[in-house]
Formats: C-alpha cells, structure tokens, sequence
C-alpha cells in the first residue's frame, strides 16, 4: 500500500523530535544547553531530517543510525538559524513564530549555542561510529564551500543586490542545496552505494525549494508564515522572482520538480514518497 | 643531543603556519575565505599545535599527519578567539597587536569565518581519514562539554563574578584545558596507546598556562601583550589572582607544572621538550 506523504512527514518529524531531545545535552541549569534545545526542540517542518530516513530507507541503513544522523544534521541547519537570525546578521526577532534565539536569551548565548551546536553535531556523528566519509561530506556540505560560503553570499547580496540568476543559483545550492545534497544522499553514503541519482534529485528539489520560498515570501503573510515576510524586497536584496516574474518562478520550481522525478525511475514504486516530497515542495504554503 | 624548546616551539610554528596556508580555501576575492586566513594565519605561538606534534612523536605518529591534524585543532582555537572577541562576547578591537576580525571585516563575516573555521577542522580530519574516535574527541574537547561551555561559564562570570576557586578552575578546564588535553593525548589517541599520562601532564600544564596568564594581565602592559590587559578587573571579573592573590597564585602555578613533570616520567628523556614546555608556560612574558 502507498505511504502518505503527509503522514510520512509527520511520523518522521516526531521520531526526530525523540532523537533530538533524547541526544541534546540536557544539565539542569545549564543556560548554554538550554539554549541549545530551545534553538532545536520543539517547531519545525524537519523536511532535511525527512530526506535522510527516506533515503537510508531506499538502502537498507538501520533506522537508529538513520535517526542519528537526520538528528545531527537538523542540529545544523538549527544552528545556522540562530546565526543567522543573529542583529549583525539578518537581525530577525521571530523564528517560526516563537522569539529568536538571541531574542529568548542574549546574543552572546545565541552565538554559543550556535557554535556548541554545530561542534555536537560532529561529536554525534563521530560518537555513532559514522565513517571518516560520511563526517567529510557533511562537513563539506556545512562550511565554506557549502551553507557557510552561501550564507556570505546572501550577506554580500544585501548591499549590492544579485547581479544575475546564475548568482543567485550558485548562492543557494551553496546555503541550502549542499544540505539537502547531504540530506538525500546520506543513505547510499553509509551503505556505501551509488548516490548520483539521489544527488540528482536532490540538486533539482533544493532549488525547487528555494525558488518556492522566493515566492512564498511574496505571497504570503507574515501570520501564515510564523516569520516576517517580504524581508528581502525590504533589504533591496533581488531573489528568483525578480528575476523571473512570479508566473515564470512557478513554471521553473515546477521544472524542477520534474527533474527531480526524473532521476528516482531507478527506484521505481519504491520511491513513491520522494515523488510526493517533490510535489509538496512547490505546493507547500509556509 | 637535547632538544632546545624555544627551537623546537619555533620550528614548529613554521611548519604549522606552512599546512594552515596550505590547507585553508584561497579562492583569491572570497572575502570569507580571505576573514578566515586573516584569523588564522600570521602571529601566535601555535602552542596546541606544539603539544600536538610533540604528542605524535613520542607514539611514533608520521609528521605529515600530526601536522594535518595540528592545523585542525589551531583552526579551532582561533574561531574561538574570533566569536570570543565579538562586541556580544569580550569586545576586543586588538587581538596580538591586530585589529580583530570583525573590525578588520565586519561582524558578520567574522560569525561567519568562526563557523566556516569550525566546520572546515572537521573536513580536514576526516578527509584525512582520521578515526571517528579522534574526531569524537575534538568535538567532546570543542563543544558544549568543553571550550564552547567554558567560554558561556566565562561570559556569565562577567555578571555575577566566580564564587569560587572552584568555579574559576571548572570554567578554565572547559575553556581553555579541554583544548589542551586533546593536543596533548592526539599522539596515543591517534596510534591506539595508552593516553593516561600526557592526560596528567595536559591537565596540570592547562591550568598552569591559565593561572599564568591571570598573572600576565595583571603584571604586563598592553605593550608587551599585544591586547588590552587588566579587563578582568575593568569588568569586575575574578580571577585566580583575585582568589589566591599573586604570590600564591604564582607558587599554585609552579606547583601545577612540577605535578605535570611528574607525569612525564614514563617518558624518560625522550619527554625532554614536554619538561621545557611546562617551565616556559610559567616563565613566558606574554
């Protein structure tokens, strides 16, 4: 029988929520920790975490180790909100709804959980026995080739603007792409199998998405979204829909995806929820 | 012959220097990439990256691989000092008579050189091929559990100041004597041998090389230093001398680094260099 995307999602959001809480360090008291689980726990779609249990499922990796490494990898992507969101950064008080890290506790704390963050998700990783590999990619995914280089990207952007598509394209496979290629690839890495076709996929639904979150910022209002909108059209910065107009973002997000189904016709039926990832990509509305 | 260790510690700042610009990301213009080779290479006595290869060479671990890992763990201790000198953190302007990172760039790209720092000595070790038990062990030394949790300890000392002398040595072990301990046992570690006594030796060496420098920020000038002193007292921070007073902090300090030579003694001579090293810690002018 298909499996549901939707509840797919959800189930898997609530075992990262367990594997999160259950990883996080957790001192009584401990105002560095707090931090820690306050800028992980709770809200948030886990749609990277999605990805590593839908692709460690297509090759047979054990789902505690799948959990493990979908629960170092969000730890991550949290960690680069609360830098991100940081005043010397995008200066934004609201994260899904809820006060900022640095809002909640102070910037030097946010700065701290950051760091101490983004250090236990390697410590994780390593602790779990992961390869020397599987570590260098997501290392490469995080740094400065990867969401590192891309966050400075989109820094620089903010003052001169994007002076191309092709600009704003190599800025977010580097801030979001790298991860999600981390994220869908994860599974044949540790079991030590072919990833390009996954990494096809993930390369065409990263700019999928990213594309669509162009556009939801556009349309959307800032109640729906649980964070302020149309940030960038306020900062001068250009994003897709600048580029292309609204019409032609959605003809291209829609391309994508295409693209991205394209390159799961060797997993066959088995691929069916990557299918319908692709779809809620582009159809999503916060 | 013996080994001179201001030869030994000299030589090993060249050829440190040597990997960290070899292996650092030059993309010329990359003005991340450019933030963090400003914070990392030039000045600095490169003293964990000493006790590292020293380490290595005492269990026979080739050169060419104490020296990746080395720069790994000095990438880190200067992201370390560039997040800790942020306005959020101690505000620092000068750091070894420069301007730091975030008033040579901005705040931003200095946030943002910390992590791609932290995230790169990741790549670095595990391209290297380095054992996930290794890199586990930077981590454990780097995050929540060590420095990063030392340097929140450190931070919320400046509100409340450190009851305790306790307190203070609980906050230096994570802050500053994690970091050591894992330069110092890296060569056990990494040739899969007994790492008890370079830990006893690290431990008491840590806390001597803190205690000293409380010493040198109340005895030195700016001049000498090469960064503002005496900023503990300005914000009303305790420090060791503040606890023991100066007299029995020095003496504590020499009591520190006759324990760590004591450790040494299954090393024999071979540990000549590691006996100098403890002298200089107490007996350095900045």
């Amino acid at each position: 029988m298909a499996v549901n995307f939707e509840t797919a999602l959800s189930q898997t959001a609530a075992q990262v929520e367990d594997a999160l809480n259950r990883l996080l360090p957790s001192k009584v008291g401990d105002r560095l920790q707090e931090a820690m689980r306050y800028a992980t726990l709770g809200q948030g779609k886990r749609i990277r975490p999605f990805f590593v249990m839908q692709s460690c499922k297509l090759h047979g990796v054990a789902e505690a180790r799948a959990l493990t490494v979908a629960a170092a990898l969000e730890m991550i992507h949290c960690y680069s909100l609360v830098h991100d969101d940081l005043p010397a950064m995008d200066n934004d008080d609201l994260r899904r709804g809820l006060p900022t890290t640095h809002k909640k506790f102070d910037e030097a704390t946010a700065i701290l959980a950051g760091d101490g963050l983004l250090t236990f998700a390697f410590q994780l990783l390593a602790d779990g026995g992961e390869s020397p590999a599987l570590i260098a990619a997501l290392a490469k995914a995080a740094g400065p080739d990867g969401m590192v280089g891309g966050q400075m990207l989109d820094m620089q952007a903010q003052s001169t603007g994007f002076a191309s598509l092709e600009k704003i394209s190599a800025m977010q496979q580097a801030k979001t792409g790298a991860l999600f290629e981390f994220a869908c690839t994860s599974g044949p890495l540790m079991a030590g199998q072919d990833a390009s076709a996954l990494r096809t996929y993930a390369k065409h639904i990263g700019l999928a998405f990213q594309i669509a979150d162009d556009i939801l910022d556009v349309e959307s209002s800032a109640e729906a979204l649980g964070k302020a909108t149309q940030k960038d059209k306020a900062k001068g910065k250009k994003t897709f829909v600048d580029f292309l107009g609204l019409e032609r973002a959605k003809v291209e997000a829609a391309r994508m995806v295409a693209e991205s189904k394209l390159a799961l016709i060797p997993y066959g039926e088995k691929a069916d929820v990557l299918h319908q990832a692709a779809d809620f990509i582009i159809s999503r509305q916060k």
